[in-house]
């Protein structure tokens, strides 16, 4: 019988050198393999960019040396090659990479429908998503999403240092946590079920279990806005804490956690913050003003007050412009919103039940983040159910932890599509999501 | 203006210390917390367990040094306690805590509907998934999603030293990738939609962009079988990589995945591994043969032949004794499944065009991977799509990846839920998810 070894033992698939190798291989011949990305004709040779293993690496090809016709290289062909590592410290990487022989592996059956190896594709966002498994494959566009990786592994490290156990929660589900109408229907076989608007109710239990627990995983909002700042599914990193003494706990974990993602973005991606042009900000402390506060400050700077129970995209924008006047900081935090625009489960200010023991955070303009206390009294929660007009009977499952004890408690949910763009500094929220959906985007 | 600091040099909030600090306090008097979880009344004094920070830890109350009546401590309600560390090397954590003061921070408002702080939650299974959000706070349950995680964790380290790039995909999509009835409608605004059922075509896409990629992230089968091996939400382990020499090299690759996550395990786990019984296999090398061979190997063994293109339950139990009786390894490779059975993707094998370049893998017992090689010509990519009786139109965001250059490429999907619960030796897949989800279960 045949057996097959692990891959790092293995000595039948490591022909080819990875991208990442090849500065431990400085003098040497070896095979790599990649996408053609672009051909630069020079004067007597030519450069051949590879994408190989998500770097760009630039090859030379010299008609005396290279044993392979340039013509019959394409743009986005995929081959192997055979090629010299040569030393070249003027070179960014400290060496060239000499063409000796070619295999062509794969040819497109057709160009792309849009440039894709120039700077940045020109082309309208709509354009741009429309073809987007191949707009990605520019290397800006795929530098996005390096990032984005930083940044959630940044997360998820700080969070397992800081004993959050990392839990799976069912994505259909029997009721929603966020209440509204903004919510997906599908039939459950027999049963009418709904696509979870947030891991709410789940991580809540998890605290009973855990104490600590997150959960970085889609969210779906039925969300009719056609706006640059929603999108109807996103990627939401929830945390959810027990045992807390004050809600501001929760906002100086999530400032730790915000420190750990920028860190993880410099070390993990200089090369791509560097071409996009990022300013990783450096998160020392984040201000922190009441919602009412905040209000009066907005008002006094000649905002009308349309809205008298939240923030809207304009107040945002200049309360974040205000604050970093003031403070130099980029984040903001508002605290203690109005009782009536949160949720049912937001524990009341004892101090003021019109006000929520909750905050949201801003960033570059934008809110990226919602959380706050939650009740954990079955009494508490059961009156304010019925407050809010909701049945409690609606709820059995999730009272069950009420019922059964549970610690003061509280956490959040940061959009992380939200987080990379305001990071980027992009115009639209669907530039920082691989496949965004929106109220007419279904595909790709 | 207030500002918050990060969580770790914020002094605010640092009163109570957190279960795993312990062992760095011994001789001092501090805070804890926790829910209660049992309490054991000896002569003249009584063990205090607590539920804290995912650990059990044992206090002592005694009356002469405790102020604090024990009539006042009731199961699941939640305390902050002073305690002294006591040194206790006979202590399997090098300590005792001496209770010296109790503060009860919630009271249950009811018993728990079900004993959860014996050895094992005595129940049905149907008793403990209706009451899950608290019979998870039993020890042993909690203890297989620690396990769990740890799992999860061996296999994102793993990927990533391999130059994998963790990616988020959509679940509201337009086309199923596995074609088939078992596939979730929606109503998406004013379009038809389905939930995934894999990220297979994106993770496809991706290769294109990065060449390896993964994702861990929930899936949706809306298959009507009522069994021990089956969910209808799963969190399903994705990995696709580009430029392979041959298919093997994928099981190579899950080779090296697996012992990662077994090292997790073993590492990370070791109290949860022993309070289970872990057996935890090592993994230094696969057996591996063919579907034709496995079949045939089963007939020898008067097997009936019920279903020529697959491998019934019982027959995946009966190759996987047979295996272990031979080569005494627990997991076996079977490759070259029938096209017939592989979906539309899946690579023909060039010597047998009535094979494809795919497997699965089992592991005690049970399919817990199903991966393979994919087409990556255009040509032949529709070819296969119109045999199978499938319009290439309806793939068209699909097929501009084969259309504009894609290499060599394939991957696997592996049941995060089914791999623990094979590890546990459970009786049923159920166990190993928090909250399933089956075609009669839609809560908690």
């Amino acid at each position: 019988m045949k057996t097959i070894t692990s891959i790092e033992s293995n000595e039948n698939f490591s022909n080819n050198v990875q991208a990442w190798q090849l500065k431990n291989m400085i003098g040497e011949t070896v095979t790599i393999h990649g996408n053609v990305y672009k051909i630069r004709k020079m004067h007597g040779f030519a450069f051949v960019l590879l994408r190989s293993g998500g770097e760009i690496l630039q090859c030379v090809y010299e008609e005396t040396r290279t044993d392979f016709p340039l013509e019959k290289l394409t743009e986005e062909c995929c081959i192997k090659a055979a090629v010299f590592v040569k030393e070249e410290p003027r070179s960014r990487r400290g060496f060239d990479l000499q063409l000796l022989h070619v295999q062509i592996l794969s040819l497109p059956a057709r160009h792309s429908p849009v440039v894709i190896n120039q700077k940045t594709v020109n082309a309208s966002l709509e354009t741009l998503l429309n073809y987007r498994p191949i707009t990605l494959r520019n290397q800006r566009e795929a530098a996005i999403f390096k990032i984005q990786e930083a940044l959630a592994d940044g997360i998820r490290r700080f969070l397992k240092e800081q004993h959050f156990t990392e839990i799976h929660t069912p994505k259909i589900v029997s009721e929603g946590a966020e209440g509204g109408t903004n919510i997906f229907h599908l039939k459950y076989f027999e049963q009418d079920a709904f696509l979870a608007q947030s891991p709410q109710f789940y991580k809540q239990m998890m605290v009973g279990v855990f104490e600590r627990v997150f959960e970085i995983g889609p969210v779906f909002r039925a969300e009719k806005h056609d706006t640059s700042r929603h999108l109807n599914e996103y990627t939401s990193v929830d945390f959810e804490m027990g045992f807390i003494e004050d809600f501001q706990e929760l906002m100086a974990m999530e400032t730790g956690m915000l420190r750990s993602a920028m860190a993880s973005v410099k070390e993990q991606c200089p090369e791509e913050a560097a071409l996009l042009g990022v300013r990783i900000p450096e998160i020392t402390e984040i201000p922190c003003l009441r919602f009412q506060e905040a209000k009066e400050l907005l008002q006094k700077e000649g905002c009308s007050q349309n809205n008298p129970m939240d923030l809207d995209p304009e107040e945002e924008k200049k309360l974040c412009r205000l604050i970093r006047e003031k403070t130099g900081s980029e984040f903001v935090f508002v605290t203690h919103y109005p009782s009536a625009k949160r949720p049912f489960y937001a524990m009341n200010d004892p101090q003021n039940p019109e006000e929520t023991l909750s905050f949201d955070l801003l960033f570059r303009g934008m809110e990226v983040t919602t959380g706050g206390q939650r009740i954990h009294s079955y009494e508490t929660q059961v009156e304010k159910m019925r407050q809010k007009g909701l049945n409690p009977e609606d709820f059995s499952s999730y009272l069950m932890i009420h019922q059964c004890g549970m610690p003061p408690h509280g956490g959040l949910g940061l959009g992380l599509e939200r987080l990379t763009s305001r990071l980027l500094e992009q115009d639209n929220v669907r530039r920082a999501c691989l496949f965004p959906r929106d109220i007419h985007r279904l595909t790709p």
